[in-house]
């Protein structure tokens, strides 16, 4: 099953080609303020790098968001045409669970945040004592000020609003939460591959012509 | 601080650009046969996709085996060769300690397995209870069917090796291992790039001219 996985719910857009358990090819950049113009020329870079076709995608998996207004409909928008014009599934994952994902085996609470702008933040809480993590509290937003009273330790912190709201944060948290690593604070489209296959599996797609972003603020 | 992290130990080779707590861009792709061709015009498209040159570059990190053979020579090569023509500090990473960095915060030990050809693997433990890893055995050379003797409960297997000799890890370990999500059993660049600034603040530099891969095998 070739698995083709879009992400753009925040400041960086990651693309990802999976086969089975191979991550074909993978490529995650920082978006200088349009995906538009970048969306689809990285999925055809991608298929070329790898030596895959258009035609040979099975599925397309897309971050359903909270995150950025703009860069969900963009992704959204880019999946869902190509999901319907080739007929193929759609299976939507929310851009927290990628997030989460990426610590498998944790005994720690993991805390999402990512930016919400005007000084706000979307928060979901995940354990992910596996390779699949669970929702126990949110998604949310909140005002940036109100997360202090929610995050206690023991708590691994990821996201990028921890590097959009840092300042605030490190004053704010108390010094024993565990920080994510940078690297690990964007969500990667191979992961998000992964639990496309995993929710296919389920039968957990959206139609290609309905999908909307999961914004949790009334759109601009 | 801008960081080229460039790992070509393994069946995929991934490039990554960091600045600070920013991951400016990162790509992973599987070889199709050879480096030779893609290491360079890789760091290039990097860099032009993130809008950066390479003057800006001010340390390079390479992955420093053990591994592919023809893969950590390339990687090698051209990491030396750019950091010696552009007089730039070049740190070596273990292959196995970016792998074990993708596990932060993990309670169980990490066991990272890569390919050493004729049923043999690369073999390291790791303990990462924070957000870096620390070598506990090895790393080593064994024969895969040693493996089930050193492997037990509970542990997070890693690393490509899980792939190449799935079949007889599957029916030889016992079945409470934790194996890493597809998409974590090759080394990230984007890791990579997170050791090589930590290295460095230590000083653990090599001399460009000098630095030979960890082969822990006598070359061909």
């Amino acid at each position: 099953m070739l698995i083709l996985a879009l992400d753009t719910a925040t400041d960086k857009g990651s693309l990802a080609l999976m086969e089975e358990d191979r991550l074909l090819g993978e490529t995650s950049l920082e978006s200088p303020g349009t995906y538009l113009t970048q969306v689809l020329p990285g999925v055809e870079a991608l298929l070329t790098a790898t030596g895959r076709r258009l035609e040979e995608v099975e599925v397309i998996g897309v971050s359903a968001g909270p995150g950025n207004f703009t860069g969900l409909r963009i992704g959204q928008a880019t999946a869902k045409a190509l999901a319907w014009a080739r007929g193929l599934p759609l299976v939507p994952v929310p851009t927290m669970e990628v997030l989460a994902a990426q610590f498998p085996f944790q005994p720690h609470p993991l805390a999402v945040l990512l930016d919400a702008k005007r000084n706000e933040v979307f928060f979901g809480l995940y354990l992910c004592p596996g390779d699949r993590p669970r929702l126990v509290e949110g998604p949310e937003r909140l005002p940036v000020a109100a997360l202090p009273a929610r995050l206690k330790p023991p708590l691994v912190l990821t996201g990028p609003g921890l590097n959009v709201y840092r300042q605030f944060l490190e004053e704010a948290l108390p010094s024993d939460l565990l920080w994510a690593p940078p690297e690990m604070r964007h969500p990667r489209a191979g992961t998000l591959a992964r639990l496309t296959g995993l929710r296919l599996a389920q039968g957990l797609t959206a139609p290609p012509a309905q999908l909307v972003p999961t914004y949790l603020r009334p759109a601009l």
